[in-house]
């Protein structure tokens, strides 16, 4: 097992308060912002060609997600990806729906092509996808893959250079050598719109706080899980569970020292 | 009285797990995917005219409404519901506003004639403003209609061969011949924002189940309202209605063999 | 001090029920469109240039806030404030982060040089940015600001002939003679995503009622502010706050005589 610093991490965070630039969905938008704010940073969703790269310049992580895109988003995303690259600032990209529609597959190739993703993250069927495996998704759901999703993980890691990161009961999260399973989490968070998106700002907010990209993004993967499964248990229903997750946000930023964390290698 | 067979539809609802692709509003677009996944389908919001036909093509119905429209949205409309019409996808509409500006009458004349749209939904001015009878839309509220709101609904779902669904205190469902009164629901619903939008996509889940939309459409408008009631009892006021409704879905769901709902012929 | 009369406007309000345009941003629309409601007026978000000026043509307000502008968006803006301008409906805008890049610092001045803002609102840094004093802003959030905002304020109303609102611990609010302050609020509004957006939403809902500009944005910040603090009181966390504060509006229209505000000069 290897043993997580989240609780420094979430410490770092807090002091930093860095900006995440956004450009994202239009459903999930709102709920990206607000966890932003509750895990101590800045969020900030600012999709215009005309200012992308600026606003990414004061940013500590940029995070991008598919989820409507259109052609004129991708244009956007791709101008601030690059200035984030230039930078050295990180960049997450969350390749919602790729494998369902010939554009969302080839666009998110586009975006790993031509920019530096530092993280890419997807379910399995998103990731498969992008990876050369045969899978199903149907609208934003990973219904079926046909392979290894951890040896695709792995091997689309290798390849981009980056950070891999593959959401679903378990989190994998490779780098292409190190490959780590990260199992927090709670079912219900598998029947709210959204979690997905989410635990992607979740990954900008904590890779603003240094370079170890893969242990970051594990790290939040760890934290968000935590915090669902408290959620889990206070919430009435999947109703009232991303109010739930955000005040338990909210208290695991209280007590960072209790956080006692693990990712196994795998 | 007609009974309806609620409790078997939310079962195949269920089972089957479709894709409900939306092309809709920026103000309810998370409701409207929240709402679709508690029922027990699977929501994609998607509006690029690049993979429209062939995202709807994935779907077991398609949802549209007009609420925060563009001439560009509306092409996206157009193009994912003929693709839909070829496949035999039932096609919802949503006409949020109609009578209020000129673009919006214009543009859902247009979809409904260019397009078949199997169920139109609106309020009593929207549905009236398209049947050619005099009303006041303000903004998207319904502020007064001039004349027989049935009789008009039954005479445009004749004319279009379809099912028009007029919302309001009851609502009323007709295809031209059958006109059905459903007779569930609670004030507050009318005191929040997107109750409208969301039985919308409530009607888009339990059309995936058949092709008798008139007998659908009433068992989506009556479990819709139904659920509104229970969660009216649960929440401490209209701030978090929304909340308790999709707990109140997840109940419903539980126990879909205790529902006995019922239309009355008009 | 000077006594607010907010129990008034509040009964006026409901009894007006006034359609609030909005041309908004994507991540807090959603709120914008709730809180209008909650208020006991109308809400409208329309942004499409073909309908813009004929939808603020039935409105007792136009509200603009371009956290996520685009330039569409801002020539749609510009349309409707014009038209509005012509027919002497009161325009407010939200210069959300102002100061950060060029594209808003710019779009901002165009917005108050090409239309008449009759409330311009933002926090300090936005308000500094425009006033042409020195202020750091990150993303939508002010850092610091190097001068006297009270001041600048001041300066900018008298230069604009308008009402500008500076928003923060207590807000400001002045017409270039009279200048306002108002203090009432609790520190977890600014730890919530959106309380800035809804805040201008609620000057949009109170300026429906009459031509006082300054008294009633002096009111509706109030008014807000308190309903802020008594939802702090209720709510389990930031997760929490917005619906608990949608339900603390609902119950201060219950009782609006109860009412006791006041401002202080400055």
């Amino acid at each position: 097992m290897t043993k997580l610093n989240a609780g420094e991490t979430l410490k770092t965070m807090q002091e930093k308060s860095a900006l995440v630039h956004h450009i994202t969905n239009w459903v999930t938008i709102n709920d990206c912002a607000q966890i932003v704010r509750h895990w101590g940073c800045l969020p900030v969703m600012a999709h215009a060609k005309e200012e992308v790269e600026e606003m990414v310049g004061l940013a500590g992580a940029l995070a991008l997600n598919i989820g409507t895109l259109t052609l004129e988003l991708i244009e956007s995303m791709l101008l601030a990806a690059k200035a984030a690259n230039r930078k050295g600032i990180p960049v997450a990209l969350d390749a919602v729906g790729v494998g369902a529609t010939k554009l969302r597959t080839e666009q998110a190739h586009r975006l790993i092509n031509e920019a530096k993703i530092d993280i890419l993250k997807g379910n399995a069927g998103e990731i498969a996808t992008l990876a050369g495996v045969e899978a199903e998704v149907r609208g934003v759901e990973s219904i079926s893959v046909g392979g290894d999703i951890t040896g695709a993980a792995r091997k689309l890691a290798a390849r981009l250079g980056n950070i891999v990161a593959v959401t679903g009961a378990a989190d994998i999260v490779s780098d292409g050598n190190l490959t780590l399973e990260v199992a927090y989490g709670h079912p219900i968070m598998g029947r709210v719109v959204g979690t997905g998106c989410i635990s992607t700002s979740t990954v900008g907010c904590f890779v603003t706080t240094g370079k170890d990209y893969l242990r970051l993004t594990a790290e939040a993967l760890a934290c968000f899980g935590v915090a669902g499964e408290r959620a889990a248990a206070k919430a009435m229903g999947p109703g009232d569970f991303i109010p739930n997750l955000y005040n338990q946000i909210i208290e695991m930023r209280r007590n960072p020292d209790a956080l006692k964390l693990e990712a196994r290698e795998i």
